[in-house]
């Protein structure tokens, strides 16, 4: 853990250096573990197998990472095989959208949530035992009030491939309304300079489950004439519930869990 | 893998010396392969990134497992990570059944699928590149024939669970009408000594999708005054659709794709 800690360190140093640029570099992970993540054999309770869990939403409504897999999860998230399976999970989202043939009457939507979808807030995870710690909403906040969170790269990659196939980007994320700003300063950093719709969670949702606040929106969505064709996120409350759209991308997030 | 087909032969002996009894030894893997699967390097496609997409819903419609990935999920299914990974899926319906205040009026039940959950078709895909080559029904008809698929034990012992919880449970299975007397004797002989109701698939879905089949006697029973408080199964096509029940749990399966 030290090693990883100091590691950190220095990246944070990296991405503080491009602070003041226009745009983020889109590095969500500079660092390299001493091993490779995505086996390491972990005595009693299999992290492998409790983040497949997670990721099959097998296991449901946890609080906070399992103490015993805190190395595990910072590993896999500093790792290669975060990104690996973030990749496969773009790539299957380009050879779906590619395969649709499209009205191109400016109705056709990609929903991207935010949070570990369009944006990566790793490098604040890092700095918080990826998930152990109990989630802190004043030091979230804070991060996110600062506007530096980078592109998760295959999501950019995605993005743009979306909108040279002519689909429209509608993000929907559980960021409230009064970070729109630093939202839209973030998004453009980071390289998403476009988007047809932003949707934040206005407060007659507020004490709401994600799934119920997400569901109602994209029913708003579709009865204002829009068509639903794809739908990315890392939390089932992303992707479950009702008007989810023709087809869900889950992508990996073995840090926190939101209903 | 000519260590694997060695030790699947001994296995295959080991299996066959109690075929003539009346219960099926409880095992799936006796195979130990050499390494441990979960986390193997493949170069090119990461067969482990190409898994989480499968079971996560993100690779969708495949027909083989691609055949750089035989040895992988070969390893995978044989080793101890896909026990461990069933495991934990097992564990949380377990979790999930006790916390629930049941009526206790015979109307709550549990819906398990048959292959790959109630029952392991493992020692026939080790005979047959583990997915790689494609399905060949009337081989895997032979098999079905047989009568002697293994429990998947962690199936078996929440099985158990909930019918010591006062748990009915209901297998819901693909297999055609034809095969329900070998499917009674087989489910009897891995230890499923007592159920509800057995539905296989009747004549009138024939060329319908699985999902649209599963869904339609889902209702049915929802309409008869069951509960469905609970839904196992390997694909996604057991566990999406309409009234799939109250919470569902996917268990692994990287060897076939059923739509």
């Amino acid at each position: 853990m030290a090693l990883l800690l100091f590691l950190f360190l220095a990246t944070t140093l990296t991405i503080s250096q491009g602070s003041d640029q226009e745009t983020i570099p889109h590095k969500v992970h500079l660092l390299r573990p001493q091993s490779g993540a995505g086996g390491d054999h972990v005595p009693g309770l299999s992290c492998l197998s409790w983040r497949l869990g997670v990721e099959t939403n097998n296991v449901v409504g946890w609080i906070t990472v399992p103490e015993e897999c805190e190395d595990y999860v910072g590993h896999y998230m500093l790792g290669h095989q975060y990104r690996k399976d973030s990749r496969v999970v773009a790539n299957q989202a380009i050879l779906y959208a590619q395969s649709l043939s499209l009205a191109r009457d400016g109705k056709d939507v990609w929903l991207f949530d935010i949070d570990e979808t369009a944006l990566s807030n790793l490098p604040y995870f890092a700095q918080h035992g990826f998930g152990v710690e109990p989630y802190n909403p004043t030091l979230f906040k804070k991060w996110v009030m600062e506007g530096q969170a980078p592109a998760l790269p295959e999501s950019l990659t995605l993005y743009k491939k979306l909108l040279s196939l002519g689909t429209k980007v509608v993000f929907l994320t559980g960021r409230p309304e009064d970070q729109r700003t630093v939202t839209v300063n973030n998004l453009r950093k980071a390289g998403y300079h476009t988007w047809e719709k932003l949707i934040l969670k206005g407060s007659s949702y507020s004490g709401k489950k994600a799934l119920v606040y997400k569901s109602s929106e994209r029913k708003k969505l579709e009865e204002s004439g829009y068509r639903i064709i794809g739908n990315m996120g890392d939390q089932w409350s992303d992707l479950l519930g009702t008007n989810v759209g023709n087809r869900t991308f889950k992508l990996p997030d073995p840090m926190y869990y939101i209903s």
